[in-house]
């Protein structure tokens, strides 16, 4: 154990401490008038009952999952792996989705004296999620590896360990995939059916307390952007770092410095999570300005700045050599000439840049003030049918030029330190995440705090804060969902390598008698038909998930649109506000819907591995189905990157096609063009907020329950 | 030079000659009233000034390939076959069309007094269509391959051959890319820009002659799909001959039954031609039926039948041994066991399975009778957004299918024949390719004699039974798409294997300093990050490009909205019905905007594996860089598929989701759920007319650019 391992266990601890801090001073804060207190205190309990049976589904699950993995590997590491990571994950968007929608209110009432402070109170809310989520993340995985090298005295590179470190990552996969796709099926359900019999059929306002599903609508705003966001990240972070550490262990494992190796990821975590900390404070408005975007702006980067000193002491003090040459290391890694410190620090640099990149990528196809999003608000002038068409044109455009920098990326890190660097970059560009997860999570509470100031009557000043809040809330949801896509991206293709090199580990090391020594070469070409097979099927996967979890949303909104309706049948009183709705019964019901629809999509990354394994198998022999299998988990990120692109990025412009009309462009608000524009709106929704967000974690559940059937085939 | 070669050289001219004699007996046909006439000749006009127009400017950009390839080759071969395949492919969509345009009137006629007579014109004339395709592309390769082993003298599987046949297909990928992307501008410019400003803005109904963009309208069904689809299918059947050819000639070059194998995809194509000239016959009502649908279908299945026998047939005759053993062709392939004329024979069998599956499929998503539809139906009663949602997420799931078809065609085939063998099974399911295009010329045939019918005020019995011929137009347009996407994958898949055996072959036979001997090893493992980035750049142009033809689409329908309006302002009589409209002008403006709109999307697929090629290469030496844009060959063809199967079908379904509700379901016509359907048949439609089928030649150029460009770096 050296300095660094402390180190990183320290900042893990440092930013839950720094979160704990947060939200106690979130909860001393000023909760407003007693209108105000009932309402969020619906929305607390419609989020506890979400949380409470989400929860209890999940562990049932999870039980199952834990008895599974424990009778493939027949041994305590792999369960208990996969235990930390989906109980840490879960305690990230658990913790951070209570203290948000104890954020809310206060944000409203800070929001009623000044912007300033509504600002604090929302993004310190967003805060308390993000450093949660990076510090659990890293406290999970450094502890875990301390304890099987450590105390129980594997070596660092032995399969146990990267076998353990798996599972954790699976545990936080399975977690997420549940968190984004039933949170992203509630909250658009809420959204979608809410809307529908509000506005469209009974003529009241969004927000109109009224309307039985507004409550249901704003827990689903927490739902899917802070506890969905959370696992999301949370997942990605971990198994990037871990994958990052399997790849390191396979690379570096001759080498006599492979312990520096192992804890390098964790250092660049832990300077980047103590880079968070500090650009926190970085987030406030200039003097007299009201530009909240260039307040958060400032944060991340200051945090960027900040890490990138950091890597450099990271790579500097971490490493043997510090920014000098790595011995033996580029013959390792198939390179010629050497492979430095310097050039890992340059590929973590890459990593951040490809973020800034892909954050003004997104900006640019999601902001009201450029060409694309203009460009739908001016189409919805001739209709709801020219609004839809060019969204989906802006959709499927905004795929290519973030395309092209995670291509750069590739290229440049894997010149400057092969695969190894690819992995580097990666883990870089997540180490942001605890600043990139609390500009996500901040979106929810402002949204919230819009709906509870027009709930409670609040004056329209008050409102026009909040809104001011909200607008910003939507450029940083989609930004982020573009920096969580690319992120996961990239790191599933360091799985992907994982894959591979497992697979080249276990031959080269397999047993006489043993699987791995009967199979013969697995051959990865793409002239391999199998290989095409497995590009094919793993093509397919995003396709029919993203319509999978498109249809369930559908179907959530028609049972709340039905609720909602026969609440205002049966009791009169609701329309003349006389009567309050029933809004638990509606929480409840979408609660139930997301639960039953989320099955099915999340079952379809766990099984098509195993399902394409033994149909090729049987087929062909195993080398083939490994390869297919190999190709598989590529050709799910192929397509599922650019259908999760386009489709966050897609969603996010027709929602700001609409507020740019609404801000009094081409007929501002109920014109013909306005009416237009909800329609895209209305679409985007699932498109951006379910069916795309839920790719990532499809993509990466696909390439770790890879990962895991090849070790378990490797104990035979 | 065998019999085969003659038989099917003969074949070929039997189907122009029957195309030629059908349209003899169109051209005879009653072509109406005056009034009619008069409607005719201006759709007529339309089509002629923009048949003018396309085939002017494509003729420009012809000369100019035409000298950079003969300064790339520096031989004759080469741009003769391009000019060969691009003229052939060029008159069958050329000739095809002018007969559709004369068919139309007479088919408005004809069911003026009997359904079956309405139903024979516009099979015939979708039969002209089709017969020609199939006959001019199987004269164009028969008799360039003549010309170059008969009368020139080169060896079969010389590369002067290859290179030539390579170039046809070339020649007819640049009409096709052309044409469907033109035509598809043209035809939803005119379509959409129409709608908007004639039922939305005027409230006039869709084909009312006083709309100057109705003759637009029309002349726009015949550019898509009768021309369109022709270059399309024209284009996939002579390269997948041909790639057949090449990849017999690479793997059999040192058999002493070259000459046999190289004229099997001949002989398969003859003797399905005379099926499909058979089927035809097939085509008409049962005693007292109304069933056009099962007409048509019979004419299809009898085609199938008679394509299986004469398959064996060719099989048996035009292989040395028959259907037995074929000496050494297993080893040459890399299989274990022996490979048989059975086993050849089986894969054709699969090929037309493949077809089978994949119009089962198609009409079950696209048919107003199950469940998709009906969805998409049910889900206009709440809203545009909701019939939007509900067709996005129809249209992703729609891919599953298809896809997992194609999965296990190339399973079997390959299984059966290796490589070989799924390019036989692609060859036979592209010799119905007659029957299926007759199939969908035959829809603009039925819609625009619908809209002569409605401009010219018949009676409304004549109206009703031309609707019931269009509905079944509507199907069968989405059930040929689906056909011709899933053909052009497998076809790709072929090119892409010809890429592959051709970069083998020139290292293998690389002379001494040239530019082969030096490459060294070409690493296609899919663990090589050149080839990661390949299948990500190659994966991103299917979106790129339907972005780009998305808003193309919206670009020219706002240039027709702006014109009609201009008419109405500035000729108040046109709509009191006093004075004509500028109907030549409408089409003038689209016809200019359909070129100008065109030349950017269709230089992505030439350029791509140009720049890849030259960006990898600079920055990683010319292996990686041929590995690099060998995955981009595949990615675009994981991606394409998808995005052109999920727009095709959802653009179906969006369509006949209207034309149920027009059925008096849901509300029925005028209905809220009926406004919500046009707004989804409004956003299907560039999607499966214009975006969708266009990636269909954006895949096969793009592989044929890079066999075209491995050809040239052979010279070197």
């Amino acid at each position: 154990m050296t300095l660094w391992y402390w180190i990183a266990l320290v900042a893990g601890f440092a930013a839950v401490i720094f979160g704990w801090l947060q939200s106690n001073s979130i909860m001393k804060a000023d909760s407003g008038s007693d209108r105000m207190r009932e309402i969020a205190a619906a929305i607390q309990e419609g989020a506890n009952a979400y949380l409470n049976r989400q929860y209890t589904t999940i562990a049932m699950v999870g039980a199952g999952v834990i008895v599974l993995l424990f009778i493939a590997f027949r041994s305590w590491e792999v369960p208990l792996g996969f235990l930390i990571g989906a109980v840490l994950s879960g305690a990230a968007g658990f913790i951070g989705m209570k203290v948000s929608v104890q954020a809310n209110v206060r944000t409203t009432q800070a929001a009623s004296k000044s912007l300033q402070g509504g600002l604090d109170m929302a993004f310190k809310s967003g805060a308390v999620t993000g450093l949660l989520v990076v510090g659990l993340a890293l406290i999970g995985v450094v502890a875990y590896y301390g304890i099987l090298t450590g105390l129980v005295g594997f070596a660092p590179n032995d399969r146990s360990v990267v076998d353990g470190l798996v599972a954790l990552g699976f545990g936080a996969s399975l977690i997420s995939i549940f968190a984004r796709l039933g949170g992203g099926i509630f909250t658009k359900g809420a959204d979608v059916g809410g809307d529908m019999v509000g506005k469209v059929e009974a003529g009241i306002p969004e927000d109109d307390p009224r309307n039985a599903a507004t409550i249901a609508d704003n827990v689903g705003d927490n739902v899917g952007d802070c506890a969905g966001m959370a696992a999301d990240l949370f997942e990605t972070y971990a198994v990037t770092i871990v994958a990052t550490m399997v790849l390191g262990a396979i690379y570096f494992g001759g080498l006599g410095y492979l312990g520096s190796i192992m804890l390098l990821p964790l250092a660049i975590c832990a300077v980047c999570i103590l880079a968070s900390i500090a650009g926190t404070w970085f987030v406030r408005l200039g003097q007299g300005s009201t530009n909240i975007m260039g307040a958060l702006y400032k944060g991340l980067i200051a945090t960027g700045v900040f890490s990138l000193a950091g890597l450099a002491v990271a790579i500097n003090w971490a490493l043997p050599n510090g920014f000098g040459v790595l011995d033996g290391a580029a013959s390792e890694l198939g390179l010629v000439g050497d492979v430095t410190g310097l050039d890992l620090f340059l590929c973590g640099v890459a990593g951040l840049g490809v973020t800034a990149l892909i954050v003004v990528i997104t900006e640019y196809y999601t902001g009201t003030g450029y060409r694309p999003v203009r460009s739908v608000a001016k189409s919805s002038e001739s209709g709801h049918g020219t609004n839809v068409i060019q969204g989906l044109a802006v959709s499927l455009e905004s795929t290519a030029l973030p395309a092209i920098t995670i291509i750069a990326g590739i290229i440049l890190t894997f010149n400057l330190a092969g695969l190894y660097g690819i992995a580097i970059a990666t883990t870089t560009m997540l180490a942001l995440a605890g600043m990139i997860v609390a500009l996500d999570a901040f979106g929810p509470v402002t949204d919230n705090a819009g709906g509870i100031a027009e709930m409670s009557d609040l004056p329209s000043e008050v409102r026009d804060t909040t809104d001011a809040l909200d607008a910003v809330g939507n450029t940083t949801k989609a930004v982020t969902k573009g920096y969580a896509i690319g992120s996961a991206g990239l790191g599933a293709l360091v799985l992907f390598a994982a894959y591979n090199e497992d697979l080249k580990y276990f031959a080269e090391t397999a047993e006489p008698g043993s699987f791995f020594a009967s199979v013969g070469e697995v051959s990865f070409s793409i002239a391999n038909p199998y290989v095409v097979v497995g590009l094919l099927f793993g093509g397919l996967l995003p396709f029919l998930f993203g319509g999978m979890s498109m249809m369930a949303v559908g179907r959530a909104a028609q049972s709340v649109v039905e609720e909602v309706r026969r609440q205002f049948r049966e009791m009169p009183g609701i329309m003349k506000g006389e009567v309050k709705p029933d809004y638990s019964k509606a929480v409840d019901l979408l609660t139930k819907a997301a639960i039953r629809e989320m099955i099915v999509p999340s079952m379809l990354p766990v099984l098509s591995p195993i399902v394409l394994l033994a149909v090729i198998w049987l087929i062909a022999g195993p080398a083939s189905a490994l390869a297919s299998v190999g190709a598989m988990l590529l050709g799910v990120i192929v397509t599922g990157l650019f259908v999760a692109i386009s489709m966050t990025s897609g969603g996010g412009a027709w929602d700001n096609a609409k507020k740019y009309i609404e801000d009094g462009n081409h007929g501002g608000k109920g014109s013909e063009a306005h009416k237009a524009a909800v329609t895209g709106d209305t679409v985007g929704d699932p498109y951006k907020d379910t069916a795309g967000p839920a790719v990532n974690p499809m993509i990466k559940i696909t390439n770790i329950v890879a990962l895991l059937m090849v070790a378990v085939l490797a104990h035979f």
